[in-house]
């Protein structure tokens, strides 16, 4: 294990320059222009993945093509399963970028690029990981296994069905994933727990067609205030969901996870600078970061009716509508969630109007447990990588790639974010730390060997 | 006045032939390509009031042109003015009419035509009429002037400026306009009062741009919710507006008139069928007249925020608006209302949100008091035209150039509306009855009379 963390070591200066060869293919997924760079980005994976010993296999879909490579020859050892993507999302506006997006440059300790952080310099860092236990070591500890996309940026339109037809190749113990970030500089994290989403729709109706306000206007009722009164109910005032039933299935937060989360670096003051929002509102009694990891939410994100030009129309709104999602935590069922939210729309019904409640989408939350073996190796990993133990975080967010790898399948995810939340991963001046690339390789290193033994 | 009644009885064809002569013109004043029309209807006009006596005159402004036309030769007696236009709209969705807008046609005691009920076929009551009393009597009893617009559908824009430039020709005692209905069949209408209105808008601001509903939900706030919260409290639940202070200055209607309202026949079913709602909502303890006729309202009649597009976008929304209308009811100061109402709003805005309070314009109410020599004259007048008393109505709606000539010039304005409820206005197969026709001409030769002893 020694000698292959001083092969990373020694690598490293090889490592950077192969993956600006990766970086300069323009894979962006979203561009039909680029689908050709795509493909180019394919091949040159699965290249790279067999030069260093691996089987590797190219498999087209009705888009772009992604890259399967594997070697399996450590008998009656685990298998890990690495995912990540060799697409990039486009690099509007461009003339805010300082240097050209597909000529990665080092400046400041970075590595500047689109796709250094999201995610082909995280990706890259398992393969590395790989090659080194096979010049170091002969061979890599574990079973290795690497399915790299090339549609994650526009979805993963394909990725589903594929899995479903090769569940044989998805047969593994574990599945690493970097593709998110660490909670700050400094603080290698290991993300335990995703939070779910359900999605609906309120579409009110008071009469055939808008009204003229000043003929009609005092005695009929108006879509908008009817809307306007239902979601408005949806909260109490001081910021909890005012749905009965919502909270019924949460499962709370250890004390030991609350604990650490509370240690974190992290003020209100600087996570309403991030935000950049006037100030903070939520659940009463609650953290920010509980708020955000922990707590189920129920945001209205759109909402539309009447008139909304420029100027002024005199008309009573016949129609209005709101969109919205909750945010789920581990325990909650999504149909259960929206038929809660359903029955307390539907109780907020005024006489003259009439609700439509369409449910959209959900997904439960993600849970990796804390105290599994597998965190615990990856913990170890991080700390050989790093040099110092890692912290434990959530995502407020979800991705639906996990939910699918742990929920339908029930594959133990690790969730290693090499990046910084200030990568500006989708934006212009993308970076990756070199230092947490380098980090990235050693903690990988270590974690193939940590898994061969947990 | 016996011998103009019969002059006018005798006339009717000739009156109807001349009317037709007129509505075959296609005077749509939106249509660029029509300007040639209007024009042409205005030379219509003017000749036909030059053939009657009256001194007529072709007033270009920067789009359409007007007429005026007066004869002053009763001195010592008032003066009248008759206001109307000769302008019409577009005939979209032309497929839906029964027979060529421009090519009058009777049917089952209608005239059906672009023009006959707005407004050629009302106004030209009056024009008949006068020229009756020349007819039958050597002159008018009374001092005529005709001001007859060619852009009343296009909102009057160089109307006012006109006004301004031209106060010595406005000089009158008393104004006449048809360019209304009755309030339904064998039901002649004198129109007491019309609401006025005050526009505002409401814009929340939580922050500086739309946040990832996973990675910020639960813990900032949300623009829709905070204005959804601040809308709904505009009203109490039964209907009410919900603001300090906002009916303060109503006045009530008189218990005569209230009585008068009470007797006409309309049920609440009858109210909803042609609102086409599914129900009535509106301030307790006030039947559906009073509160579109004489009661303030406050509508909310657009709303916008967040993503209102296809499917659904993760976002905790940084900015809603929504856009808002108080009608008002005599007494009320435009100004005072919405003083009153960004007041209450300013009181609902939590810690993080920002709201931007927009004034529009406003207008006030107008009232005719029911005492007015004027309005008792045109009772009698109605009686004799229509063989029966009329009702006193009010309008929910607000006629902007209405308010100009009451508000700001203080000339007592007399609303006869000849058409019907059913007229269609503005839509296919606009009609007018040819009976109203000529009791409108009736009522107005014996307004003449009427007005001269007034």
């Amino acid at each position: 294990m020694q000698n292959v963390l001083a092969c990373v070591d020694n690598s490293r200066g090889a490592f950077v320059t192969q993956l600006k060869e990766l970086l300069r293919i323009p894979s962006i997924s979203t561009d039909p222009e680029r689908a050709g760079d795509v493909r180019r980005a394919a091949q040159w994976m699965a290249a790279h993945f067999a030069s260093m010993g691996l089987r590797a296999q190219i498999f087209d879909t009705p888009r772009h093509p992604l890259v399967y490579a594997e070697w399996l020859g450590a008998q009656g050892k685990p298998t890990v399963l690495f995912y990540g993507h060799f697409d990039v999302q486009p690099v509007d506006p461009i003339a805010e970028w300082k240097s050209d997006p597909f000529e990665p440059i080092e400046r400041d300790g970075n590595l500047y690029g689109r796709g250094t952080s999201d995610d082909k310099g995280q990706m890259f860092t398992h393969v590395k990981a790989v090659e080194s236990w096979f010049k170091a070591a002969g061979a890599p500890p574990v079973n290795v296994k690497f399915l790299i996309e090339g549609e994650e940026e526009i979805g993963s339109p394909n990725l589903p069905a594929w899995l479903e037809a090769h569940r044989d190749l998805l047969a593994c113990d574990v599945i690493v994933i970097s593709d998110t970030s660490q909670f700050g500089p400094g603080l290698p994290s290991v993300c335990t727990g995703l939070r779910g989403i359900a999605a609906f729709e309120i579409h009110v109706r008071t009469g055939s067609s808008d009204l003229h306000s000043g003929s009609f206007g005092g005695a009929v009722p108006n879509a908008i205030e009817v809307l306007t009164r239902i979601v408005a109910a949806l909260h109490t005032p001081d910021g909890a969901v005012d749905v009965p039933g919502f909270y019924d299935d949460v499962q709370e937060p250890s004390a030991s996870e609350l604990a650490s989360w509370a240690a974190l670096p992290l003020t209100d003051e600087q996570f309403r600078e991030t935000a950049g929002t006037l100030g903070l509102h939520g659940e009463p009694g609650r953290t920010t970061l509980e708020r955000v990891w922990a707590r189920p939410t129920l945001e209205i994100i759109g909402i539309g009716g009447g008139y909304q030009g420029e100027g002024h129309k005199g008309v009573v709104p016949a129609r209005a509508f709101a969109k919205c999602s909750a945010r789920l935590v581990p325990g909650m069922d999504p149909a259960r969630v929206v038929e809660c939210v359903r029955r307390r729309v539907m109780s907020l019904v005024p006489t003259g109007a009439e609700v439509e409640f369409k449910s959209g989408h959900g997904t439960p939350a993600v849970s990796i447990p804390t105290d599994s073996k597998w965190v615990a190796a990856s913990a170890r990993a991080l700390e050989t990588g790093f040099g110092r133990k890692p912290v434990f975080i959530r995502e407020g967010g979800s991705i639906s790639i996990v939910t699918r790898f742990v929920g339908q399948y029930g594959i133990p995810c690790l969730l290693l974010g090499f990046g910084q939340p200030d990568d500006r991963i989708h934006g212009p001046n993308e970076k990756l730390s070199l230092a947490d690339f380098h980090s990235g390789v050693r903690t990988s290193a270590a974690l193939l060997a940590e898994l061969a033994s947990a």
